[in-house]
């Protein structure tokens, strides 16, 4: 189920990340979070990946040393004690730590990395001025390799059979649970993990969000347009145990993750039919897809392709219901994503950097409707040299069920 | 599906941690994780609890504020912009903030709370000590209530039904992958939250490991004795795609997660029968649960019932094999279990506070056969006035499959 990446892209991945850091000003970085290992090493065991602005990183490996150094494709060592760690590196680094005009500047995930930990490697390595380089981390990982787009893509298919099996089941009165619970069999059975990779603290996410009418136009703190009502306060988004019924919108936003890669797809369904204010909804939801489409290339901003949305939704008089609700409303249209879900660029204000060949990013316009639903649709694109390509593979229509 | 503890419980919960904190100089402290927020809260939406070593609480939120007012047990506040958090504190705080001799010192969950996050607080609130406070909601949260127990039970009852799903459904030939889909199935339905929760940095866990044979013995970075072999190097543990052979042990290690609260118990499966070799070494796993269940009481010590395992190993001529093989043995024999499933106490050195009624435990001896797999059994326990009582329902034997 596993294919490697060509031998070139691990050289590839590690001088886009030195680049960055040397234009940063930056003289290494230390990459602490299993997913960042994975993407500079191809392993995710226990330890940290000191990448130096020039020259060779080291992987220094906790646990498992033996699987690290079979899957590793960068220099993999065993990591002493902690406390002794600042000693290892500046002895593997000598010309870094012992330039006497200033310590280094040395860069880390700091986005991720608990407090705790980075205060002990202040301690354990005096010698270096820490800095939050996580900026520069994800902007190296937004573009992805055809390697990577080819594990995405295998993703897609996953939840597309997926998907097609939770419908086939679909009927009047199961809950939302029952259904999610044949979707992830499906995807389970096909080779997702088990879980989804999200990078923000306290963001969590099973494989999605089935939800249907009222629950699914329910506020929550996940950060998204629409969380669900969930299963309880102690897991508040995502499916509850409430009965599918006539005639009402069934939002269906669903992904899985496939040998580390991640795919998410929302469509919205229906048993009977949707209300004329709910259809012309969803009409303009497909409406900002297709516009966006035509927008979504190298060049363009993703500042710029938000306000578009917004545009079009306040034109169509639906403002208030865009992206959630009232003050639950979130300010993004889309997201990267690859290895999380969770990736940059994020179609939102402050992002002004062109988007570029190679990026994956997820479209999500949605409308809530308290007490009525959410409809909408999210396709996963591909930015190509002259254009976007969907990645997603669920045909794109309101499924209804009769 | 969701029952919420009695009112007294919530009080209680607080001046717990009152006292804690009163005991170590805290003057008050902030908790930002989303399961610390629902442990003192009953809600889990974005934002922040801080508490004062005496007076009330307040619950900062940002977003759903609606859905933590109708949620939340404590005085709910809305988060003002988080520049302002510092301000915002001070003056709802203001005999803390104000005392003219000393900064107040502030406990915070830093063991989970970003870097990031950490240094944009200590400039938000510059008038403040921080200090890592984790160890004291850790061990707030390892005595657990009867409601609390009464969730662990439900979670198991779900487990114990899901694994007798599985062993109906195993047979030669079948992956690790197709046993564990239907496992998760029937957990799933039956309101399984789709996730478990685990605090330590970068550890993952699906609902648990299926593995047999050679793949169950593998060195992994999950922090247990036996992580599996997993599905790719991007997911690195738990189940993996090799078809299940007969006269091997089948190592299910599988929990499961309704409304919060987490079980966690393995039971050792095999089609056909094990070697000698394996059969005394499962034999050993089981005198080890029976001898530590007569010292499973309030007043042991965890760390004297981690050395009472390893001497029975020992005894065994086990030693090399016990929790995991070689370099890769994890050091200790049991952790807490609750909310989370890698809570206090852990059965290992260090942790020499003497037990308490109310602690839920999962025991879980093993022993790892390079090339062979692994065997040994797990159970919940629970810690009562005298003594100590299984919460794990699953019948507790080699569950052999002809």
């Amino acid at each position: 189920m596993h294919i490697s990446p060509p031998q070139e892209e691990w050289l590839n991945r590690r001088l886009r990340m030195q680049r960055k850091l040397a234009e940063g000003g930056f003289d290494a970085c230390l990459i602490s979070q299993n997913v960042g290992l994975y993407y500079f090493t191809g392993s995710m065991q226990t330890g940290y990946l000191f990448m130096p602005a020039v020259g060779e990183p080291v992987y220094y490996v906790r646990r498992s040393i033996i699987r690290a150094k079979s899957e590793s494709k960068v220099r993999t060592e065993e990591l002493g004690s902690f406390r002794n760690f600042g000693e290892q590196l500046s002895s593997d680094y000598s010309i870094l730590f012992d330039s006497s005009d200033r310590a280094p500047i040395i860069g880390a995930d700091l986005d991720v990395m608990p407090a705790q930990l980075y205060l002990r490697l202040t301690e354990s390595i005096p010698l270096a001025q820490w800095k939050d380089a996580s900026a520069l981390l994800r902007e190296v990982r937004s573009v992805k390799s055809a390697y990577e787009i080819e594990r995405i893509s295998r993703s897609a298919e996953v939840a597309a059979e997926a998907l097609e099996a939770g419908l086939a089941s679909l009927k009047e009165g199961m809950t939302e649970l029952e259904l999610i619970s044949v979707i992830e069999k499906s995807m389970r059975s096909q080779g997702h993990i088990g879980l989804m990779r999200m990078r923000g603290y306290n963001q969590e996410i099973m494989t999605g969000v089935i939800s249907a009418g009222d629950a699914a136009a329910e506020p929550t703190y996940f950060d998204g347009p629409a969380g669900g009502r969930g299963l309880s306060p102690a897991a508040p988004q995502s499916v509850s145990t409430r009965p599918i019924g006539r005639n009402e919108p069934i939002l269906i936003d669903i992904g899985c993750c496939v040998d580390g890669y991640t795919i998410d797809q929302t469509r919205t369904a229906v048993i009977g039919e949707l209300t004329s204010e709910l259809q012309a909804a969803y009409d303009c939801a497909e409406s900002i897809v297709r516009s966006i489409e035509m927008y979504l290339r190298p060049g363009a901003t993703p500042e710029q392709l938000y306000a578009h949305a917004l545009e079009m939704a306040k034109v169509a008089g639906l403002s208030d219901h865009f992206m959630g609700f009232g003050r639950d409303q979130v300010k993004f249209l889309g997201h990267g994503i690859g290895l999380e879900i969770d990736e940059w660029p994020v179609l939102a204000r402050g992002f002004n950097e062109p988007l570029e060949e190679g990026m994956t990013l997820a479209i999500e316009p949605k409308f809530t409707f308290p007490g009525l639903g959410v409809v909408g649709l999210e396709n996963t694109y591909l930015i190509t040299e002259t254009g976007c390509k969907a990645l997603t593979l669920s045909p794109e229509s309101i499924y209804v069920i009769k």
